[in-house]
């Protein structure tokens, strides 16, 4: 009889020195970095599924992966400690959970939270140049939380998505379960989005609209024709990475 | 007749990738880069003076940096943007101001503020591996303090100090004006401390007692014999660097 075992990765990331989590021949990518860490460990070839497929440049606080293993070698706490002295300290490996076969980091999971970061102060602050959006002309925070509103409920969100490469028919309709922005101290800010699943670059956009709004180059009553037109080009230029991190994935029921 | 003029520079930095303040030939520093920026600009060889002498890794939210010059195409605005157009991301100049001959950013200050940021959580967090130390055991905020009580006022500090080289006399008397830890959210903790001037280490020296003391591993009232040992090797090991910020710089009278 063979061993086979699904388990589930809890893990943080700084995504500043990779390029994004997909594996990319040639390029330091997260999930490479972890594959191989894992592949190095078990002494087997594995393949592993992501909740969140983020970007080059976008971290994340609480990404969640999955394999299957056949190796009888599997200690989960052993496996943390192993994972974390290859990957650290850009990756950190919080959890790793022996789980049932229907567990798939990405099709179980039924809500994705992401914040996005803003500095709105005259001068950048070098410490979190890599963590923040830094926008120094003053931000209206009650028109972003305007535009944040009009994302409710479910869209077809094409005109916000970078459309997957030979994906020409995949759906763009998605479900925004919240949407706000919530002033932090010392002149910053962060948008926090969650919805059952966003497309490519979505967030990024979104955001971008907000900022739009905020700095009163757009009217948040827009959105609705950029929605409409179903057009990329439709929508105002979308947020840089930096700002951008994934807080939180959630499995099974979501409190409505 | 010549044109001459002090000039002050108040600046930011992130000191992961830079090796300290201090120029040193053929490695990157915060000195070197600003210097040559300067240069480039004025078109003229400048001497720079700095507030607080930085280490490798260490950083900085508030520096002071002052020289003189000959140029007369100094225009303060201007200058700001033209140093930040070459010195950004990893410093950042926020005001350049002409000042009177007799200021100096290092013997007119009267005070210095650091910060030294502590993570007391199981799990480091990668987002802010370069910005905080990682202490997974549980640290006893209120021993830490009370060591903290114990630096203030005048003593001589050798045991907490590295000698700087080719001064086997220069004088390790300092006077603490302040010295608390303060707890942040999310597990996080900041140590305050200011003085008239500190030593080279001396705040990730005073940093280490404190957590030597906040683990349980050293009594809090060993630190008068520290004091009297006058010898480094008395001291439980020194912090490590990228938890500390240089936070703040008082020119003139200091509120008691």
């Amino acid at each position: 009889m063979t061993f086979a075992q699904t388990v589930r990765i809890d893990l943080a990331y700084k995504g500043t020195h990779f390029r994004g989590f997909a594996e990319n021949p040639g390029v330091r990518t997260v999930g490479g970095e972890l594959r191989s860490a894992l592949e190095q460990i078990l002494g087997e070839t594995v393949e592993l599924t992501v909740a969140g497929r983020t970007d080059a440049g976008v971290h994340a606080t609480a990404q969640v992966v999955s394999f299957r293993t056949d190796s009888s070698r599997l200690n989960c706490e052993r496996l943390v400690t192993a994972l974390n002295s290859i990957c650290s300290p850009d990756i950190r490996v919080h959890a790793v959970t022996a789980v049932t076969d229907d567990f798939n980091a990405r099709f179980s999971a039924t809500e994705r939270m992401y914040h996005y970061a803003i500095l709105n102060a005259p001068q950048a602050d070098p410490l979190r140049a890599d963590l923040e959006w830094h926008i120094p002309d003053p931000l209206n925070l009650d028109a972003m939380n305007q535009a944040g509103s009009l994302f409710l409920g479910e869209h077809d969100f094409t005109s916000f998505c970078r459309r997957p490469k030979g994906q020409p028919e995949s759906s763009m309709i998605r479900r925004i379960r919240s949407a706000k922005w919530v002033p932090d101290t010392h002149e910053r800010m962060h948008f926090e989005i969650s919805a059952n699943a966003f497309c490519h670059q979505m967030v990024r956009s979104l955001t971008g609209f907000c900022v739009a709004v905020g700095s009163g180059k757009w009217d948040a009553q827009t959105f609705e024709a950029v929605l409409k037109a179903k057009d990329r080009s439709a929508a105002p230029p979308i947020a840089p990475p930096h700002g951008l991190v994934l807080k939180q994935v959630t499995y099974g029921k979501v409190d409505q």
